[in-house]
Order: structure tokens, then C-alpha cells, then sequence
């Protein structure tokens, strides 16, 4: 008697393609899920909305790419975390046309995204308006028997390493990158992590967060920077460094450890598929640019909502 | 060197606000929340998603009204599994104009409703784009000790009670209804509650939810139905029955029980301030209303989210 379109018809849809896992009590299709947490684990939590216009261009993406990166931020979190992402809910806005294909095609690119990583996608809210297409998405995890990695334990003296290069990601990084869980599960097994941030604002911002949770500075070599062949594409008056340091959304690692630890991981490489990178070191106060042995103050740049 | 204004700035204002936790491992201001779970208990999670224009009229409201709205119907999911909320995440897009004090009324709402129910706010996303008002909440619970109620539990033969009146709540309860957190937890205490659902779609709709996952049909009693005053004074050529059918949003709950037990709550009236009414009994199939001895197929109406 559920009439055949309209939201419960989505919902049995996405019943229908929600696999049996023996973490989930309850999935879809009641007041709320219910989830097996670990006995005496925490829970980890991280919710990142993307608003179209704003965050993507629909049209150019693909609703596949959309609901694949709303997943991958958020698993991008937990990996700043070094925790494993265990269950996601979902909510939608979708535009009053042609909402339903959309809606499949979001699902596939969350379900894929989810699936790379086991994290089960346990319920939603799906709603339809007469504004552009809003996606919210909620993913839960838990830490390591190694505990959380959070952004305030950085030292003076610590160095800064990456994951990866930085800057030109709007050429189509931020829609297609892999979010870093494995590599952060690695690292956290084979060195002692003081602090780490996944970068989504911005090299100079992100690295500044991790110093105001720390109550450190820190400084970035300029030339030791990795710089994502993209930000040398685009002809716009910045210089690639310029766009490494503030373009965002590149959802690499960067993370604090002592300079043994730092010395090890770069010597020994311990994390296959990429190349860890020392790209400079926590000091007392104050965020820094060094090139050429000099230092000039470093602004803390990146993508900022503004709100006034 | 953060900018004064922007989303740093309002996540300030609100770790600020952010009370000490003992639960709260890890608040707003890292990469995720933390978040210390009862050992071996599963993890309750729903999510709602509220879009300016098509579930509020924000200038009539207010953002304080809004905000508490979108605690409150998650809250009012978590007492449909009779569980205890503990903590909840919050995504705002807000308009680019007027945005700091809008997301500031919308969390002194959030905050009020959470509060009510000692839920913690343990972090969210913030972002300003072209578009209107959009607020998605997750909030997650633990059931009690005698587990979650969910929707499939009803049997042919039980009694169909709810916790209050119905129709009308566009004059108003939509936005000020109080989640019957509390009387969840008291029923479940006092009886072996079969299934349980909040009306948030409609009372038809959501009856017949509970029907579709309990595999069961249900007959409600047009004379038993408690109506809302204000669906009396909605004059627009559908009865106050049709209302406190149909409207939605009550968020009142109706759940289903032994004929024992149904008549046992209706005489003690166990849950203080609310009055438990039997409104019609489950059988083997179908969706009727019954009234003067005849039977007729009710359709299951209510809201329903337009997708296609």
C-alpha cells in the first residue's frame, strides 16, 4: 500500500542492496540503526556536509563522484585519527526533479567508497526540495588498541612529515582521492604519533591547527614540499608552492613525530604505495616559511566558510 | 592568526560553550569526536536532515525553534527504540548573509533540546553557501538493559496504544513537542513492549510501518484516536479525524502490546504527565479503520518525500 514512488520506495531500494553484516543489529528501515561497538572502545565521529555550487559542480561530477567523496572526507577523518571506520548514515536533499537517478547514483559512489574500507552504511534520511542537492554524511570508527591520534600532541622539536603532494586538487583530487585509512593504520603500527591532521583546508591551515591544539609553531621548508603535478597546471598567477600550501582538499596526512621516529619512516619507507616526506619540524611559537635558509612568517591560508 | 570571523571563529564560540563531559572524550576541535561507549552495549544512531522552505518556514520560526526542531525529531527516534540518547554531531549550510547570528539561534536551540535529555554535542561541520537554511543532525543512543524496541515485534491480537493526541501539529507542536524520551523508557520498564514507532509521518502511515516490518495488519478505532485541539481549528473541509490521521509530526508514540498488557497501562496510567489510550488492535492483515462496527481499508497516508 507504500505508494510505488517517493521515499519508502528508495528506502527498499537501498534495503535491498544493504549486504548482511554481522556488525549491524539493525540497518535500514527502522526508527534508527543499531551497530556492535567493540566492549570498551570508544566511538569515533566525524560528519562533513558538501553542498552543490559550493563543494562540487554536479553537472561536471557526476552524482557517482559526489557521493563517493562525501564518503571519502569523512573517512579521511577517521584515517587523521589512525582509527577503522566501522558504519556511516546518510542524509540527502535532493532536488524535486530527476531525484530518484540521482539518489542511485550517490548511493553507488557512497556504497563503493564505503565498501573499499568495510564501513557499513546503516540508515539515512532521504527528503526532496525545491533547492540544490545537499549531501550530510556521518561516519563512525574506533581507535587502535594504540589509542586516537588527535592534533594536540605535537612537541617542540618534532618534525612534520606527509603522506603525499599538495595544491592543484580542484583539477579532480578532491573528487577521486583515496582516503588515507590503511596508511594511517601502518604508520600508527610502526612509529609513535605525536599529532596528525588529514588536509582539507589547506597545507598552511591544517598544519596551524595542529599547532593551536598543540600549543606549538612550526616550521615548513619550502623546498622539501611535495607539489602535486596539478598546481604546476594551473596558469593563474600563483606559484605552485603558493597552491601546495593553500589550495585545500588534497586529504593527505601530515603528522608530528620525534626525529628518530621521522628519520626511521623516511629511511625505511614502511608504507607501501606512497612516500613519506619530511616537510619541517614544530618550534616554540609562530608559523613559518624556511627557503634559502630564511625564515618569513607563513599565513595560515586555506579555504575558510565565511560567516559574518 | 585565525581570521575573527569564519567557521574557526564559530567553532570557537562553540567549544567555548562546550561543557567538560566525563562521556565526551574527545569535543568539537580534532578531526573526530570521541566518544566513551557502555562496554558490550550496540550504539544507536539516526539521522535528520531539515531544508528551510520544505520542513520550516524559518522567518516564521525563528533559528532557536529550528534548531531545537532538529534535536528534537532525533531524539524522538531514539525514544521510538526506547534508548538513551548520549551525544550528537550537527551540519549546518547556512545562508552567506547573516549566518554567525542564525548558527548561533540554531544552537542555542540544539543545546536547549540535548541538554533536556543530557545529550552531549561533540561536533559537527559548518558551511555558508547561496543557498537557504539547511541542518542535519546524528544522534546516537545505547538501548537499556532490556534492548531496543524496534518496529517488527507487533502480533496479531496485540493492543495498539499511544502516548498522546494527534492532528494539527502545523499550528505549532511540529516545532515545540517535547521527544517522549522519558515515557520510552518508563513503558519499556513497565510492560513487554512488542513494537514501538514515533509518528512522524502520520498516524495511518506510520501504523501501517510498523504493520509492514511486524508482518501484520492493524485496525485503528476512529472513536478511540485522540485528536489534537489544533487539528479542531484547522477549517479547511477535512475532518479532525482525517487530521489526526494523516497530518504527521505529532511525534507522539504508538507502540504494541499484549491485550494484558494494554489493559493494565490504560488502568495504572504509569508514565507521569501523558495518558496512555488504547486506539485499535493488530490482526492478521491489511490497514482498517473502524468505526460504528463497520470496517473500511484506511490508506496509509501521511508525508511522504516526493522522489522521481
Amino acid at each position: 500500500m507504500t505508494a510505488p514512488t517517493g521515499e519508502f520506495a528508495f528506502i527498499d531500494w537501498l534495503r535491498r542492496r544493504t549486504p548482511a553484516d554481522p556488525r549491524v543489529l539493525l540497518g535500514p528501515g527502522d526508527d534508527t540503526a543499531a551497530v556492535r561497538i567493540t566492549p570498551g572502545s570508544p566511538m569515533l565521529v566525524t560528519t562533513d556536509m558538501l553542498l552543490e555550487g559550493s563543494c562540487f559542480a554536479l553537472a561536471e561530477a557526476g552524482p557517482q563522484r559526489v557521493g563517493r567523496k562525501a564518503m571519502a572526507v569523512n573517512l579521511s577523518d577517521i584515517a587523521a585519527m589512525a582509527g577503522r571506520p566501522t558504519a556511516a548514515v546518510v542524509s540527502v536533499g535532493l532536488p524535486q526533479t530527476g531525484g530518484r537517478s540521482l539518489a542511485e547514483g550517490l548511493y553507488e559512489g557512497l556504497r563503493g567508497m564505503a565498501d573499499e574500507f568495510g564501513t557499513a552504511i546503516v540508515g539515512g534520511d532521504t527528503n526532496s526540495w525545491p533547492g540544490p542537492l545537499v549531501i550530510s554524511v556521518t561516519v563512525f570508527g574506533e581507535p587502535t588498541g594504540r589509542g586516537p591520534v588527535t592534533r594536540s600532541g605535537a612537541r617542540p622539536g618534532d618534525w612534520l612529515l606527509c603522506t603525499g603532494p599538495f595544491g592543484g586538487s580542484i583539477r579532480g583530487h578532491h573528487l577521486d582521492f583515496m582516503p588515507r585509512v590503511r596508511e594511517a593504520l601502518r604508520l600508527h603500527e610502526v612509529a609513535e604519533l605525536h599529532a596528525m591532521i588529514d588536509v582539507s583546508d589547506g597545507l598552511a591551515a591544517d598544519v596551524w591547527h595542529v599547532c593551536t591544539e598543540s600549543c606549538v609553531g612550526a616550521v615548513l621548508w619550502a623546498g622539501a614540499i611535495p607539489v602535486a603535478e596539478a598546481a604546476r597546471q594551473l596558469n593563474d598567477g600563483l606559484s605552485p608552492l603558493d597552491h601546495a600550501l593553500g589550495d585545500g582538499e588534497d586529504f593527505e596526512l601530515v603528522f608530528a613525530v620525534s626525529p628518530t621516529d621521522g628519520r626511521q619512516l623516511v629511511e625505511a619507507q614502511p608504507v607501501p604505495g606512497i612516500t613519506l616526506t619530511t616537510i619541517g619540524e614544530c618550534v616554540e611559537a609562530g608559523l613559518w616559511l624556511e627557503s634559502d635558509g630564511a625564515r618569513r612568517p607563513l599565513e595560515p591560508r586555506g579555504y575558510v566558510h565565511a560567516i559574518s
